[in-house]
């Protein structure tokens, strides 16, 4: 599988950090979060003043195999009508990246549809959807192997553009599912709190969608160890082949090659903090890179950020997917920077040193 | 004492609303607090397409009486240092009003100070801060009528440069005193519940905190009933001049105009919320026009918010005041708008409705 270097960032500039952070006009700790992202993000960049240039949002779709289980309250067809929709500037997540100023890049990584006539979609599709989990592995690891390659070659094109903050989305109906089991895998949380409505199963739905991963993870454990290139695979590769989607492996393979570069990485809801946990099992310090943005109502939402000791930006009751959730909180990201960059200091605004 | 003149929006438009809404190409209700956004300021503005224009934030500052019993952990002196940093652009409410383009009113209600060698803030001041409310009142009710008035006028005039969303913060050190007292005299919640660490008191000092407030809770309560222009004051009135801050008054004011001219209100934190409380006694339609923007961890906002049925929209940790919840808010209510105005719906997108 393609490997990534990713460096913590360098703790020697914390308390430098802090220490400015703390000297600005206000009592102390007194922006909350805004405190805790600028000296994130000073620590990503290794600068006392740190900044964001040329924003980049990434949209991957796929369709899953899965789906044919009835896992999923849409039908299969949203994938492709929505990636349409997206090349011609009408879904929610163009709108968002009109507000904050993203360049937006549309990727097919395997919709079930043709998508070539739409020049704003970058083709790279792998096949036609993924294969169904049920009892098979949902793509190859060669599959999984290039999905990971393009998602970072998708980020090694933003960032020579300029970009040093990149949010990722997907569109991929049925795609709460393979998140569901990847946690469930990967951070040993019971497959019953993981799994929850999705865009908006009922009661029945959502049992039925349970019996089905259910049946999905024992005919994995129950499969013979899968390999690559003549070696057993890890676990966590394992699981990623068994269950992931085409869009979700790139949206991995992006947000390690964005930690690679000393980017930062704004990470959407359910199926993208999945993606984040994929990604810290495969290199643990792209964790540090990660800005989690919104905290969904998706059941196991909360629990999966607890896995990953987070806790998301914004709870705005967002369930489209997309990566709206990630860009609806770059604003917040931004009032950061401002604070530790146009904030005076005590010093220089010539006021009483105060808690 | 001034009245105000505030019909609710009316609810005619409300189905249409949501018919617009829910048709638009999503999973019905997959935009949360999005949808509630677009849909209340749909109403406030009585159209299918509702904008914000010409953003103004207005500050107002003054000094509290009650300082003196040691019930802040900051000094006195911090508000007027504030307001002379603020209108050399150093402050937290700059660099927001910055970011979000807000036009900033720096008004001086009452501060300990002579600000006058300052033309951008703008003189009302009614005295050099509050009495004392240990054992009287904070202000007569003719300083009270001024500054109902104060506010409304610099409403009246932001409207009158075509703004139809406003911010609104506040500066004084001690005012979490007078508003944790609002609060339990117009919530009936019990002061103890009210009374929080401010912009950082240690618990000791929330105890000493409590005490004052306790005594001068008691000695209100035991006072004669106070008049104006020979008429018995409302017990609202009486609480608003009793413990009111001029800057808190202003606000209130300023609240009150704003729904009467049919305008969306950004309400900040702790102590906006508890003016926002106020200006609902004096007329319960204000509720209408108003956005809850943060929700603090100051022990008794959450409360506070419930009383007005209300949820805040960002949960920062932010304690800074001068309204910077209210604008750090202000680009998720622009998001909702983009939702409403730009995104496609299923008729115009070809995309199968689904839920």
């Amino acid at each position: 599988m393609k490997t990534f270097h990713i460096s913590p960032p360098d703790e020697a500039l914390r308390s430098a950090l802090q220490e400015k952070i703390d000297h600005l006009n206000k009592p102390k700790g007194s922006m909350g979060r805004l405190e805790e992202l600028a000296l994130q993000i000073g620590l990503i960049q290794q600068t006392l003043c740190p900044s964001l240039n040329h924003p980049c949002h990434l949209l991957f779709g796929a369709d899953h195999g899965i789906e044919q289980e009835g896992v999923s309250v849409s039908p299969r067809e949203i994938t492709w009508q929505q990636m349409i929709n997206f090349s011609h500037g009408g879904g929610g997540v163009n709108m968002f990246c009109r507000q904050h100023g993203f360049e937006l890049q549309l990727v097919d990584m395997g919709v079930d549809h043709d998508l070539s006539p739409y020049p704003d979609i970058i083709n790279r599709k792998i096949a036609h959807g993924t294969r169904n989990f049920l009892d098979a592995p949902a793509m190859t690891p060669e599959e999984a192997d290039r999905c990971l390659d393009i998602g970072a070659q998708m980020v090694s094109d933003c960032h020579a553009r300029g970009c040093n903050v990149v949010g990722i989305g997907e569109m991929g109906i049925g795609n709460t599912s393979p998140s569901a089991v990847w946690m469930h895998l990967l951070a040993d949380i019971p497959l019953d709190r993981c799994v929850g409505a999705g865009a908006g199963l009922n009661p029945e739905g959502i049992r039925h969608k349970l019996q089905v991963l259910q049946t999905a993870v024992r005919n994995f454990h129950n499969a013979p160890p899968a390999t690559y290139r003549g070696k057993a695979m890890a676990f966590h590769e394992n699981v990623m082949c068994r269950f992931g989607g085409f869009e979700m492996v790139a949206a991995v393979g992006a947000m390690l090659r964005a930690a690679e570069l000393g980017m930062v990485i704004l990470v959407d809801g359910f199926i993208m903090t999945a993606c984040m946990l994929m990604a810290t099992h495969i290199q643990p310090a792209v964790r540090s890179y990660a800005v989690f943005c919104h905290e969904g109502d998706e059941a196991g939402h909360r629990l999966l950020l607890d896995s990953l000791h987070a806790h998301g930006l914004l709870r705005l009751g967002l369930r489209l997917g997309e990566g709206t959730g990630a860009l609806c909180a770059y604003p917040i990201v931004e009032s950061a920077l401002r604070m530790i960059n146009e904030m005076n200091n005590f010093d220089n605004a010539h006021i009483t040193k105060y808690f």
